[in-house]
């Protein structure tokens, strides 16, 4: 899956990420990778869960990873952040019957 | 796995849920389960991390779930809110050989 699948959550309103999501599936990606960092990582689930319930019914979650990056404080020295990401895929009924055979 | 299990993340400082998760385990837990919604979500994930890079290196995470819970607003309207379960589990080398045997 390319990195164009990839939509970053920052701290813009929740809807703005949602449309981000939505364009990748209906522009024909099955794949959505969500990532996050720190507190925008409540953000990354809400809109998991607002495109998964409201705008892409047959989209589910595959994965959901979370690890720990090192980041450089402005002063330079260390701090560590979480991380999490989302994995979503499009279910397509038709294509998944065509593979099949 | 019981209820007792689980602790439930809130708006206190993370160190105090770390506290709670290696308690757990010190207790003689083989399954901690982290529970979030909404904005502490993020501190859940924050846990988790800590948890398993500092304090119960044998530890790790063995499945990620999200939803959308259904809450009452004071004026008592509904209002949607995300959640998180983070459920993790410490491998005991020298058990885990016993039951393969």
């Amino acid at each position: 899956m390319a990195e164009d699948n990839t939509v970053f959550i920052g701290k813009k309103p929740t809807m703005n990420y949602v449309l981000a999501v939505v364009t990748q599936f209906n522009r024909g990606s099955n794949d959505v990778v969500i990532k996050a960092r720190g507190k925008s990582i409540s953000r990354a689930v809400d809109v998991e869960q607002v495109v998964k319930n409201r705008f892409v019914l047959d989209s589910k979650t595959t994965q959901i990873v979370t690890s720990t990056e090192r980041l450089k404080r402005e002063d330079g020295s260390d701090t560590n952040v979480s991380s999490i990401e989302i994995s979503m895929k499009r279910e397509i009924k038709e294509q998944k019957q065509e593979q099949k055979n």
